[in-house]
């Protein structure tokens, strides 16, 4: 039962600390170096990035989850330490080693992650001077303010919360995420940092990690890219005294609410898409399979064309026609019809009778939009979120290193 | 041996007439209906779309081919005749009848093209009024105005030809193409026919079509949509003399001819893509094999984010980084270097030592942009030819319609 769910205010998670810090990674006059500390008894799951170009603190961040149980996380943005080699992989070692000396824990207990430009060298020297402050400062309320500091290209924040209560406790679970260009689902497509206070075993955690990953952050699409340092963190503090055993009811209710948070992270990543003027929802009933009906979600949340026309408030079915039959796999044309919300314009392969332009002119107005594909030939369902093409993505995009 | 190149003057191609007349499909003031006619003994291949959603004009050019050899092609733009059901089908019929009559052959011998909106019923009247006019101006020399008339979002038209010596008589290939949008590879990606004088048997001409397409128009992508029109055609009316015999030489010299023209073809299309300001050549050496190059050539050339740092002039291989990494097959990142107009940026997975910005800056200046991957790790080598991502691009798709 979720009994009270905090929007855009974080809830602290017992038994995590964080702290931010302007170090000048590139940004001036901004924080852009988060520190979290998780009370010791922690289980940590983490999903990275399926980018054959793995960024060097992904691959490190990976090889010590592997090693040790993490007590710090680090993050910095402005740099992605991301194709820069053996060099790369130093640099992120020494971040780490710094927080080690800095708390007095091992240098494999911190995990690195970094977001930003691709293929510079990070600074060391902005860690240095800033990793002393940031523990200093290490305090459980500072979630809002750890959003703020890893975005890059986002506009807003994004922080949320959800409280529970699980036999006869209250459980808490707060999360973070960072987008907003690079967004394609695989595996987690961005930063994300999630706390919550219950205890469970390491490998049930990633299972429920994952399973939320695929309901949320898997299924939202800016533009087809995948980033190099994508990850997701789920940190358990254990410290709310719940015990979820695995294949319980409680484990049950603690993954409702997890899924909840994390596909309200996810729908803010893709509000808060690069450019983003409308909220698209791309549904896809009736496919052969799930994975035809998210390779046709995929091929309409994905197609410039049909994102453009979004953008332009066109109501242009023809290019959702293209969109679906370009996909590489068996598909019936003429058992298929289209909707926006809920205004019919095909129906079996062809142009609804009663479909007017004047009706797709108003679906299209609106500010969220949900494209809806009855497909009409087996059980397969699935849905994606996405954002319009518009003249700002360009914009952001041309500008964004220069 | 090439022994005359046409550039934008269109050769007459002997036994093959056209006509064009503004019909009123869609467009108001300028000519939007072609009707094309070769001699009896002409032998024709064609190439179609690998869209789903085949537009109907599609399907009866695609079932009237296997049974009939044709005498006229029958092309409109304005109206792409696409998810339109049964009814297309029976309008697309109507067109074909309408020339038959008008011409005397039967309606199985004339093959019909549409392109242009997507999901309209096409009015017949506008093929009625025209027809009769365009069966009395049929002329040789109507390539250019043909070109001109199949135009959608195209700024120019495509028409070009080469005049090769093959055992001592002069043979003569003529092709037109239009795009500009919607240009994925995938089978033929656009609208394009090709003329010429040459004789050999339909399943040789098949082949030979094939396998310039494979080299030419599959391998230029704008945006990664692949339409439901696309179609390429080979006319071959055989009346230079000359007859191909497979396997000779003389056929290999006409399939160079061939696959230069339609390369000329398909890069004018990419030249003249939406909104494009760049020319960009994607070249792929070294991968494990020719799949996995073209993988990695179309995930760097459909990048938005790529496309749009081409379009700010910024070298940012960082996006070239990640675009390579994203594709779905085994590639080893630590060998790959990157190049951009023979700057070398990447040298096995990191920033090359010598490589400072302003060498990258005066590289992505050019107009024409060669970004050359050479992966190292096996003998897969493909090209592709793309264009930028501009703002100009989001402008043309969010107003085509309105």
């Amino acid at each position: 039962m979720v009994v009270g769910v905090v929007g855009w205010e974080a809830a602290p998670v017992p038994g995590i600390r964080l702290a931010t810090q302007a170090a000048g990674v590139r940004y001036q006059n901004r924080d852009d170096m988060v520190l979290i500390e998780c009370a010791a008894e922690t289980q940590t799951a983490c999903l990275f990035t399926k980018n054959h170009f793995k960024a060097a603190p992904v691959l490190l961040a990976s090889a010590n989850l592997k090693n040790a149980a993490p007590r710090y996380l680090l993050i910095n943005s402005g740099n992605a330490n991301a194709a820069t080699g053996d060099l790369g992989l130093e640099d992120a070692k020494a971040t780490c080693e710094i927080v080690a000396d800095a708390t007095g824990v091992r240098s494999e207990q911190v995990l690195p992650f970094s977001t930003g430009v691709i293929g510079e060298r990070l600074p060391i020297e902005p860690f240095r001077q800033s990793i002393p402050k940031l523990v200093s400062k290490l305090h459980s309320d500072a979630w809002h303010a750890a959003a703020q500091a890893i975005m890059t290209t986002d506009t807003v924040p994004k922080v949320k919360s959800r409280q529970i209560e699980i036999d006869g406790r209250s459980v808490t679970l707060t999360g973070m995420a960072k987008g907003a260009g690079m967004i394609q689902p695989n595996m987690a497509t961005m930063l994300c940092f999630i706390g919550t206070d219950v205890a469970t075993d390491a490998e049930s955690l990633k299972v429920l990690l994952k399973e939320a990953a695929d309901q949320s952050l898997n299924r939202v699409t800016v533009d087809s890219d995948t980033s190099t340092n994508d990850a997701c963190v789920l940190m358990a503090t254990g410290q709310s005294g719940v015990v979820l055993i695995p294949g319980s009811e409680s484990e049950s209710l603690f993954l409702d609410a997890l899924t909840d948070l994390m596909i309200d992270l996810a729908q803010s990543l893709v509000r808060d898409g690069e450019g983003a003027t409308k909220f698209v929802t791309v549904m896809v009933n009736g496919a052969p399979s799930n994975d035809e009906a998210l390779t046709v979600a995929l091929s309409i949340a994905n197609s410039p064309l049909v994102k453009t026309a979004i953008f332009a408030e066109d109501a242009n079915w023809g290019r959702l026609v293209m969109a679906i039959g370009k996909v590489d796999c068996e598909i019936d044309v003429a058992k298929i019809d289209i909707f926006i919300n809920d205004v019919c314009l095909m129906q079996a392969g062809m142009k609804h009778a009663e479909y007017v332009e004047a009706l797709g002119a108003t679906a299209m107005k609106k500010e969220e939009i949900e494209i809806r594909v009855e497909m009409n030939q087996g059980d397969g369902s699935e849905t994606v979120w996405t954002s319009d093409l518009s003249h700002e993505y360009v914009k952001i995009n041309a500008e964004y290193r220069t």
